[in-house]
């Protein structure tokens, strides 16, 4: 069934424990793109500047990503991100961010996206997010991401969003945050109240919670990832694995969505194995389906 | 199979956001005994001083839990502590500690006890968990845990402890401290080259890894609860669930400690619902393989 992402492109500086990735390839609708199309194609809509020195044609060549909506903007200049991890690399510093063509309009919906059955809204401004959703005929099942700066800054839009999605995926801490509640399960089960039938909680090398309005709750481990270098793209390459898989089987009742996260988590494991794009582009489905199982046996008892 | 367990008996005052229990019933032997006698006899070891309010034949009454290693001191005083916890309640901050008994010689082993084939050997000083263990004929499983305070000042007699016992059971902040790394695998492996062939790393509310040295790997999220009160004991709970399955299985091949580590999941979820021994006093074995069920079923895909 079809998937349509909207999110960014980005130029990103990222430097961790092991290493300095100077200019590398990164932005939501990428990395979310990327993992998705191991179970779906994709649909990508997403802007970038005269700058942008990558050929995501080239980038995605032979995965079922359709990169008709990808706008290039002559006179404005792509989203920049520089950020650095220490320790656990638990939580990326923001060392600097240029907005650029993301703090313009939001790119021109392709008419024969609109007919989308499952959307991904990475993290933007809610408005915005609002304005994409808008455009779309009569999709399926829409989640979204979001952060705490919209939560702080912008709750009136967010609340607007939450009525008209169905998923919310976001961190623990922003889920405590807008659920204003520290016991994560309970902070799922209000932010339900304010909408989204289902939230997802992000909990980075501690796994993720799942839990539907009616009551229904799966908890899941990370993946057991010794090597670690760059978490970069972590939570958009789970998200793409989560929907991705959704689509792919067009169905989303409770066993499926618990299936949906154990392939995020897996596909968000490859990712963080190295800088940038690099984990993720050379794995295969087979290795996927690999590390789903030993995620299975380790969670097993 | 015999179970003896070395730890404390506290006079505890917690404060949470839920409340605060003040001169209450507490200590690592006193939770570890209540856990584990769910599930096999346990041998009691500890001493209190001639100002302890516990009648602990009383508060273990009907519970197969042995006696004959209490030791009251009429010129000494018992183990005090105080703490509390904020917000998501990970982390106590100890407001002050009266170690009393505890910095005096440790207590009389019962001639009895020498016997005993698992042993939980609670947290206290490196030397002091030698002494008692040097004791024993020929236990078969012997866990201990440690602290933070010890790896700082006290590696060299930790490194002699290490040597001696098959698991070692200890949270996440201590696990990266002892191993010096900070992924938790990595750091349960560096670990198992000190001594044990068993690591568990207790992570809160996000669950437990257990990790064994020929590589074999299981990865726990915690029970799913929404009512936590006081998380005192949860540790010594987690541990006495652990220890005490096995013990009752007699068995500790990978497959036993995996089911051990979600016994010990579930007991310390009762721990945590109320103030000191209140969530577990109350609990019943039904009760446990019901949650042991529920956590089953929210941690399978």
């Amino acid at each position: 069934m079809s998937l349509l992402v909207t999110g960014s492109i980005g130029i990103d500086t990222v430097k961790t424990p092991f290493g300095v990735s100077k200019d590398c390839l990164g932005g939501s609708a990428v990395y979310f793109s990327m993992a998705a199309s191991f179970f779906t194609p994709v649909r990508f809509l997403g802007a970038i500047g005269a700058d942008c020195p990558f050929d995501l044609k080239k980038i995605f060549k032979g995965k079922k990503v359709d990169l008709n909506g990808l706008e290039l903007r002559h006179t404005s200049k792509t989203f920049r991100w520089a950020g650095s991890y220490q320790g656990a690399m638990n939580e990326a510093i923001t060392d600097f961010v240029e907005l650029n063509v993301l703090a313009e309009e939001p790119p021109q919906m392709p008419e024969e996206y609109k007919d989308s059955k499952f959307v991904f809204l990475a993290n933007t401004a809610p408005n915005l997010q609002i304005q994409l959703l808008d455009q779309l005929h009569k999709p399926k099942f829409v989640a979204a991401d979001t952060m705490n700066l919209w939560i702080n800054n912008n709750l009136a839009d967010l609340k607007q969003l939450l009525k008209k999605i169905d998923c919310l995926i976001l961190n623990e801490t922003e889920a405590r945050m807008l659920a204003n509640e520290h016991n994560l399960i309970t902070a799922a089960a209000k932010i339900e109240k304010l909408g989204p039938t289902v939230v997802v909680i992000k909990k980075g090398e501690s796994g993720s919670i799942i839990r539907q309005s009616d009551g229904q709750l799966f908890v899941l481990p990370a993946y057991p990832a010794t090597v670690v270098k760059d978490p970069t793209g972590a939570g958009d390459s789970f998200a793409g694995g989560f929907m991705g898989y959704l689509a792919g089987q067009n169905k989303t009742d409770f066993a499926t969505l618990k299936k949906a996260v154990a392939y995020g988590t897996v596909v968000a494991s490859f990712t963080i194995s190295n800088f940038s794009l690099k984990g993720l582009t050379k794995t295969t489905k087979r290795d996927i389906e690999k590390r789903l199982n030993t995620l299975r046996k380790t969670t097993t008892f």
